[in-house]
């Protein structure tokens, strides 16, 4: 039955098929499946990634969770997947614990037992490798994100750290979150160097420290950068993932986020650049500038890419061919 | 005579002799060469840094000083300055300051000047451009400290930030200096998610705040990671650049750190790295992975550039070089 299974899936569409119907055992083998790094894998890979693309959930949402250790983000990581499943919604959690990147996403699931003794097959959690010292996010985790929308309701992609994390989860998520602790004027100072413009919500953990809490709070809201007509204006919020105070206020704030981003067609944008800025990134990293050049640079790229409806994954393979034999033709010798 | 001073820089042999006598004109010509991208200016910074590097100064320093904005680390520079200058050492600073990326030198010139009305000859100051929303340094950053290296004692490079800029600043320089300000468990925090290994020198600023100071320098010594014998256990230093306490125990420490290095060749042993894994970074930005394997990959080329006398811009131009014709060459076809 189980080797029936396996089988099956090696047909990228049938795994597709089962990963909607939020299989667990096809999840795990489709996020394996985006991790092999070898041509076969990868060409299934592509497939599986563009049928699952054709059928996104209308209220999917994929939220970047982030913040230094310490901040009390995985507690409230737990308490949002609570708020949530009160609300029916399923939720997905990729989970980065560079201190222990094996078992990041093992700590999480023991934490979500104890709380619910009797399991819960509507939540499924998987840790992701981290990438560098910085805490930054394994170029996986993007397609990663786009298996896990198919599936459920939320996807949680929670990052440790401040700054590399913060970008890199920004670049995959839906909307952001940067979890704050307080007592924290230099983390203040700190966002303010350049990446307070990340985050679309804030919250302020241990909120059952008081004053201290709010002073952080308002010293964030003071530090925010000035927005223009239209834009979002970042919501910093209260929470005590300890007496669970605040948490239902910051899902309403991140749930606000999707509204606005869905309203006038702004999440189906975000996607489609992150998709884009992915696939250049992928190109960059395997090619570098040079191999960019080839391809008549990266603006034009991202314009051509922008236009498309896309599937990250095959489009990026099949711009690696490109770049191949390009990079072979003697045209355009460089300096 | 400005003119023929200009046309006799064109021989780079010419410019480099200018630049170890210290002449402003020429470490700004010099600096400038190695900014330009065009071809003909890339073969002439080539011969420049090849024949600068052939002459180190005794007791050359390159030193770099990270932290977050708002920490003091730039009125801590000026302090150092002015202890190197009482000693008599002549200091070379490259500066990054992102949020004036066009007069963070000069910020710090007019600083100077203000603590020296009649100006000092033996103190050179330059800007660098920040690289990136962290604060990263950009890949001319480790050439121009070569240059300066050439001219000067002490090589201050002055970047702002924790995490990337402390990781670039510490792949060009022997001793590398961040500053923490007081009243900041959660920066301790955050340097232990990864960083807390970079740093030889801590300067925890503010010392003026007392009790505040000290406990930070506690709670920075306790994070400190177990070294091994013969390693180097960083120093933790309490300064107020406001006072001038502390700043000579600083620049003792940092005279230490000079010191362990230069015992059993570790100097030149940390140079050569810095400068093989500069000449890789720059070869993986313009032709990324691909580029590299077709090198023979990474590992091997780190070996064979760490046996060698480096002349990092002449051996980056002939790796070049010899990517391009492999790029073109049919052979070891990829997936």
């Amino acid at each position: 039955m189980i080797r029936a299974a396996l089988e099956n899936w090696l047909d990228p569409e049938a795994l597709a098929d089962a990963v909607v119907l939020r299989d667990r055992a096809a999840i795990a083998a489709a996020l394996n499946l985006i991790d092999d790094r070898r041509p076969e894998a990868r060409t299934r890979a592509s497939i599986l990634t563009g049928r699952l693309a054709a059928r996104p959930s209308a209220r999917a949402h994929v939220i970047g969770i982030t913040g230094p250790p310490g901040s009390g983000k995985s507690t409230l990581s737990s308490s949002l997947i609570e708020v949530w499943r009160g609300e029916g919604r399923t939720v997905g959690v990729l989970a980065v614990d560079p201190s222990s990147p094996r078992t990041g996403g093992a700590l999480l699931g023991d934490r979500l037992r104890m709380l619910r003794p009797d399991g819960d097959d509507a939540v499924f959690i998987r840790s992701l490798a981290s990438r560098g010292e910085l805490g930054g996010l394994s170029p996986e985790a993007g397609p990663m994100s786009l298996v896990m929308l198919a599936a459920f309701d939320v996807v949680v992609v929670e990052t440790v750290g401040i700054g590399q994390s913060e970008i890199d989860v920004s670049e995959l998520a839906d909307t952001t979150c940067c979890v704050v602790q307080p007592a924290s004027g230099d983390t203040v100072q700190f966002l303010k160097s350049g990446i307070m413009e990340v985050p679309d919500v804030f919250a302020v953990s241990k909120a059952d420290l008081g004053a201290l809490a709010e002073r952080t709070a308002l010293e964030l809201k003071e530090a925010l950068p000035r927005r223009a007509e239209g834009e979002w204006a970042a919501i910093v919020t209260l929470v005590s993932a300890r007496s669970g105070t605040g948490v239902s206020d910051l899902a309403r704030a991140l749930d606000a986020h999707r509204a606005w981003l869905e309203a006038g067609g702004r999440l189906d944008d975000r996607r489609r650049r992150h998709q884009a800025r992915w696939i250049l990134k992928r190109l960059r990293e395997e090619f570098g500038a040079h191999g960019i050049d080839r391809l008549g640079g990266a603006e034009g790229l991202l314009t051509e890419l922008l236009r498309e409806r896309l599937a990250p994954l095959a489009r990026h393979e099949e711009l690696r061919h490109r770049v191949l034999s390009l990079l072979r033709s003697p045209e355009g010798e460089p300096t």
